[in-house]
């Protein structure tokens, strides 16, 4: 085992450059949502290199369109699949999977970015473009761990469950068609971008959207009007004080270090079309976190009291009342123990490599290791290399030095979960 | 005179169902910017029908766009002409302009509307529909005033320039197009929607953008980024407080029944692309009332050193400054001395027909009399049909019988004004 581990790791030391070429590759194929394909084709051309056993389809059907948990209002998968890879153990060990989800979220300003969004450009040991921390960094560290493990003869006796999925960003309507396909396991390991952090709970979060309505009139007279924009300041308000109120009853020793463990963002805020018009319509949209041992319903029960609230002290909201919907994305909450093996052997293999302990939290955000957990029963530890601040951000890049760190970290654990047969050959 | 009176006024109660089938015509065909020509072609045919010598061209030209007081974002005026008929005198008398805009604002959320939006339907003397007020009912009212004078067989001794023309609602390219082609006159009559009041000082008023900066993050670690909503707030907040301040100064008795003299608008917000994404950009558009005897240029000062102040105490807006644009429309105030003349032959019209004084005020808008005012050296009365709180309303509408009434109001005061050769044959 040992001499086993020597030789993935010295693999992985070895082949750093070529794994950051295929990361660079895996970015510039910038994969928004509609668009995973050409990503997506990266992947399966690697997998098929390292001999896994594919299984590629596109999402549909009614078993995933009618589940509880599916929620996307995306009507229109085609040409953009999920791809899974299968290496068979021998058998006698414990099975894992590991999870990616390729498609990527908006650019934002293009102004803001100093390169181009999907340059995938390499400077000072980052690689940079929207994708690289969230989470094609994770994917490549899952496939150069699976590639030394592969390449220097390591023989597993449980199976490995590649994952690269679709929708992720949008409520995980990738991830649950594995489920429903059957793909289960005795572990899972995401590699979001944790900043080498263990995430064995996470948080849920859903996309929320409130319409609140205001009476048109001209800009000249808008005192014959109501502002729709102004009638929304009241509930943007609001929803910071009810952000406040269920963060202040958070107690979890995993969140004491995050400054809001479940936060309500406002993403969205628009209002009106036309200057000189008083605007009657505002749309907010919004994601709001879910503690991982709280429902998805109570949180959503909070926010429309808390909206009725507001609506019940202002005379123009009590008549017109506003209206919350929940929509889109939807992240169920994860949740497994301290003490679960998995966080064992990933915390020895950590230790092993970095020569300190790991550091163990809450997640910021949901994953789609809560589908995982909820719904295929599988118990899920979020672990990977990017900082978690630049993730849907501007500039967003990753340090590769933590994408082979992991790879190492994550090929270990796999040794370690799955049995080895052999030491490499 | 007195006979030539009572045959316009008898004809216009004769065609009152006629003259309301062709504004149903004129809404129907919904003129929003850039699809201003099929409304136009009915009123062309109208000024045909009643033999005026018609001038129709499209705007353009560097006399134009190059005039201080040009302003428009629009860069195609193809297909979509200033019309203007005119009516020669046979000398000796006062010219009279009369001046309607055939552009119509948006019709925002199409669910407030109780019919179509470009219904033109007629129900309890009321007609229906996007533009009915703003200000097509006015435009009818000049040309039921001209026919009856036409069809009468009055000879006037002054020229009438009858003017229906594009971009009033974004900024009064079309009148200052009209102004730098030679059309000047004594005296201007715009019959926008004043409720019958008379405003011959008329608000000034221009658009103006702000951009916010935020940072981005992932919604899940929202105290990570800045939220460029969050900032708008703050914006939108001293926004509030300027207008007050601003109209706190105003003193002129004609603004004395208007609750907000020089209103801020704030017309339009969006922010943010993505639920879970904290938005780094917030736009917000507006339009500003300016005073009549203001300057544009001390009002642009009094929002730029507002938003200035605002930044200096936010620390993140103090290193990300927002960003004032003046764009679009701008309209200039308007002012001539309630002694004039033209009020004066107004009010005895007035009186005449109505049998009571007229309100006389200052518009609570800005309107293409600010033009014709202050580049055309016209003296302009604002007054028409219609109330100032439906137009750009959803569900807008004009009282039929007011239209009938202004017809006969500025029958009247244009042959008063022109003189009149005999008293119809």
């Amino acid at each position: 085992m040992e001499e086993a581990q020597r030789k993935v790791r010295a693999y992985i030391q070895g082949n750093q450059s070529d794994a950051a070429k295929f990361l660079q590759r895996v970015v510039q194929e910038g994969s928004v949502r509609g668009k995973e394909s050409s990503a997506q084709a990266v992947i399966i051309e690697k997998c098929r290199e390292l001999g896994m056993n594919m299984d590629i389809w596109e999402l549909g059907g009614e078993e995933l369109t009618n589940h509880p948990a599916f929620c996307s209002d995306r009507n229109n998968f085609v040409g953009n699949p999920n791809a899974v890879g299968v290496l068979p153990g021998t058998g006698g060990g414990r099975s894992l999977i590991l999870n990616g989800h390729i498609d990527v979220v908006p650019v934002g300003d293009i102004d803001s970015w100093e390169y181009e969004p999907f340059s995938g450009k390499i400077e000072n040991g980052r690689l940079y473009g929207r994708g690289s921390t969230d989470m094609k960094g994770g994917t490549v560290s899952l496939l150069l761990a699976l590639e030394a493990i592969i390449k220097s003869g390591v023989t597993l006796k449980g199976d490995v469950i590649f994952q690269s999925v679709i929708e992720e960003e949008s409520g995980g309507a990738g991830t649950l068609s594995t489920v429903l396909r059957g793909y289960k396991a005795d572990g899972a390991i995401i590699p979001e971008p944790t900043n080498l952090k263990f995430f064995p709970k996470q948080q849920g979060s859903m996309w929320f959207r409130i319409k609140i309505r205001g009476k048109q009139a001209h800009g000249g007279t808008r005192y014959e009007g109501v502002s729709a924009i102004e009638k929304a300041e009241l509930i943007l308000k609001e929803i910071r004080e009810l952000e406040i109120k269920r963060n202040s009853r958070i107690t979890d020793p995993l969140f004491s270090e995050i400054p809001i463990p479940i936060p309500i963002n406002v993403g969205k805020i628009s209002s009106g079309d036309w200057p000189s018009s008083v605007p009657d319509i505002a749309l907010i949209e919004g994601r709001m976190g879910v503690a991982p041992d709280e429902s998805m319903e109570n949180a959503k029960q909070e926010m429309e009291q808390a909206i009725e609230k507001v609506a019940s002290l202002d005379p123009w909201l009590k008549e017109n009342q506003p209206v919350v919907e929940w929509f889109g994305a939807r992240w169920l909450p994860g949740d497994i123990e301290v003490e679960h093996d998995l966080v064992t052997v990933l915390t020895e293999s950590f230790t092993e490599i970095k020569r300190a302990r790991p550091v163990i939290e809450a997640s910021p955000w949901a994953t789609d290791g809560g589908i995982l957990n909820k719904i295929g029963g599988v118990p899920v530890v979020v672990f990977g290399p990017g900082v978690t601040k630049m993730a849907h951000d501007a500039n967003e890049y990753i340090e590769l030095n933590d994408v082979y760190e992991v790879a190492e970290i994550i090929a270990v654990a796999i040794m370690k979960w799955c049995g080895t047969e052999n030491d490499g050959t």
